[in-house]
């Protein structure tokens, strides 16, 4: 009798908290799971089976529900002269579920919903305690060293890089805890991970970094995700002209989803696009915002702002060349600044956009163009080179 | 015994009036005066007698008490490529009394102390009646259309050139009434002639256009009036550091003057002078000026900006080549920006700095290295290009 109770008694435990059990059977163990793995510059992905370590002292272990593919991952793998990155484990834009907590984290606790952050929240640094900026001073630092210290994953004894110290697309990750955001427990996952990179990108750009004004107009030029978001933004802040700029004329009808009023294609003019935008305007934009990550469009943006008060923030990134224009293009008045992260604190910004997105005031759902395993990770980039998506999140096991 | 009193009066009212009876002894006539004409791009200039037509309507005809001599003199004499400048009068920077107004003109009256503006404020357009610029739609038309029509000086019946619609260098010219301020009759003209370019430049940089907050860390590249003036207005603005940078060391004990806590010389480094600040303020100073008019220079001053949050402002003057930085200095947090004119309205600003210097919270005599009469204006050109001198003020007689 007392036997049976007690079977009882496990089987309900078991199904109450199969998941807390889940956790403790792989708490202060290596995790065998499935990441995928670029091994060398411009080469496909290859899914391998990979070690992660335990968290060690202030570190978070995340089981990864949802990954998603950003430009910059395509950037590191095929444009960037940066060669010493591989093997790496590229995914930056990801949400997931903490598995286990090392010796110090009080923050964290197994079964929390997480945004792992590409650019983290110290809270100490002079940085992290001034409203100005989300650049935190000890990561920076920690960044500078290029070394594979703060790495956890390896592969067939090898240390694999994660890329910008996230690397989501690996079914588990370890992250220091000053690079994890809580979030809340009613998020949709394979939503909100879109929320670690590319739309909280854009819509800060806008709304934290070119501080958009009411009534203002606004260029957005180049229409991923992050331009998309930057849309968004700008709308958000009640810009009432939204002027979109592609090659892809794919993009337009995405875009006016977001609040985009006037379409501009490049390739439908024969002169610059910031005498196009000039002339649409009666002589220029208030905001202008670079969402691809090519210095001559981050000149365009600049040159395409009324001079006075106009003001262009660059957002894509590349770093294979010098950005430039005429001094006097900034000395009557125009002002060229750049964010990382759309300006959001991670730890602070990313469960405000949560929420924002659970009370329906931000979209997510209307970026995403599909749905994958990472196993199709290679087809995901392919999409997104090619222009045929916007954003693919990729889980990890089917549903 | 009548006419006894009559020659009287006549006598008292000449001494009363004796200036008054000047003027209406030319108004409406054409003046025959002196003035100093650049015939050709990189020769001295000529002393010549010019005729100035009198004022139009809205128009203002002043008599120069007092021209100082400013760098973009020199870079428009000497290096800038646009050579469809000639002949010109020179002279930008000076204070004067209106001798005689044309029809319309309700804001002035012959005896009133000027300052004329090579920024002009019309009032009416979107950029004056904005907070944001000094820029003025109305005169960027003007200058656009690039004509003698709004020139009022000729020599053996050749039009001059007004130099960006001033042209100081002759002892009357010719104004539309929105490009003069009016300025308090107890003000020494052969001081405040200096508001109306190098002094109000420099120092509205620092505190219109970058906005220097108490405590913060300033670096000012250039130690001319301009450069000079900057480190005034980072001091007025309650800055707690000031680095002032000139690669002629001559300046730094003037620097100290107007409030300068460090100096550097570019010479004295052997690695570039932005890891020089970097290393010195550790990490960055909070805002940089360029006064020097130099693409490198600007490029140094931005990337001795700190991450996060400095705010580099080009006030230098060049339009020979681009200026350029890696996109991630901009991504990093930085802003880019410039001013003409310090982003003073010009109608507002610069009797309000009058108003300052007169109440000795603004230094001007502490600029002025010589006086000269304008026959010397090529020993004045001389000593500016040498860096032997930082103002020169000139009359047109001597007193
Ligand atoms: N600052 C940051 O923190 C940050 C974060 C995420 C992404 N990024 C960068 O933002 C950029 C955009 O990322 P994404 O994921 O939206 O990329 P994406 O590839 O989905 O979108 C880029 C868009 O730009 C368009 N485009 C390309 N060349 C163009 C041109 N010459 N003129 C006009 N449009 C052009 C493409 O057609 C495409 O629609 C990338 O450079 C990425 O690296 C920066
Ligand atoms: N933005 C505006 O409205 C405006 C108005 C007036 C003047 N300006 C410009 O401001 C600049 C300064 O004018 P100014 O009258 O003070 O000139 P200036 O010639 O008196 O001073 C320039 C100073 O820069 C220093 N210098 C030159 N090269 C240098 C280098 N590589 N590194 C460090 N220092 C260097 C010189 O030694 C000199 O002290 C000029 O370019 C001028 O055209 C702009
Ligand atoms: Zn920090
Ligand atoms: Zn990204
Ligand atoms: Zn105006
Ligand atoms: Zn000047």
């Amino acid at each position: 009798m007392r036997h049976l109770w007690q079977q009882n008694l496990k089987s309900i435990l078991l199904s109450c908290f199969s998941h807390l059990v889940a956790e403790m059977a792989t708490a202060g163990k290596v995790i065998k799971c499935k990441a995928a793995v670029a091994w060398e510059f411009s080469k496909p992905l290859v899914i391998e089976e990979v070690e992660v370590a335990p968290p060690q002292a202030n570190e978070v272990r995340i089981k990864i529900v949802a990954t998603s593919l950003c430009h910059s991952d395509l950037y590191f793998l095929y444009e960037s002269l940066d060669k010493l990155l591989f093997p790496t484990v590229f995914g930056h834009e990801a949400a997931g579920i903490v598995e286990s907590v090392g010796p110090g984290v009080t923050e964290f606790q197994p079964g929390d919903k997480v945004v792992p952050l590409f650019l983290p929240q110290c809270g100490e640094c002079r940085f992290c305690k001034s409203p100005k900026t989300n650049r935190c001073e000890v990561a920076m630092k920690r960044r500078g060293q290029k070394s594979t210290e703060h790495c956890r994953l390896t592969c067939n004894g090898q240390k694999l890089q994660q890329f910008i110290e996230t690397g989501t697309f690996s079914e588990y990750i370890v992250m220091n805890q000053m690079a994890v955001a809580k979030i809340d427990s009613a998020a949709p996952l394979d939503k909100v991970c879109l929320l670690g990179c590319g739309v909280c990108t854009g819509y800060g750009a806008a709304v934290n970094t070119a501080k958009v004004e009411p009534g203002s107009t606004c260029a957005v030029f180049g229409l991923g995700a992050v331009g998309l978001a930057a849309v968004m933004g700008c709308e958000a802040a009640g810009a009432k002209r939204i002027i979109a700029i592609d090659i892809n004329p794919d993009k337009f009808e995405k875009a006016k989803v977001f609040g985009a009023t006037d379409f501009v294609n490049p390739k439908d003019h024969n002169k610059p696009i910031s005498q196009v935008l000039m002339e649409m305007t009666g002589g220029g934009v208030d905001y202008s915002l670079e969402c691809i990550g090519n210095v001559e469009c981050m000149r365009s943006a600049l040159e395409s702002c009324v001079p006075g008060w106009g003001v262009s923030v660059i957002v894509g990134w590349t770093d294979l060349h010098d950005v430039a224009t005429r001094p006097i293009n900034l000395m009557l008045g125009r002002t060229w600044t750049g964010c990382l992260f759309g300006g959001f604190k991670g730890k602070d910004g990313i469960p405000r956009m949560v929420k924002a997105y659970l009370d329906k005031k931000v979209k997510l759902d209307e970026f995403i163009t599909h749905n994958m395993t990472l196993d199709q990770v290679n087809d995901a980039i392919e999409l997104l080179k090619k222009g045929k998506s916007i954003r693919t999140v990729m889980r990890f096991s089917p549903q």
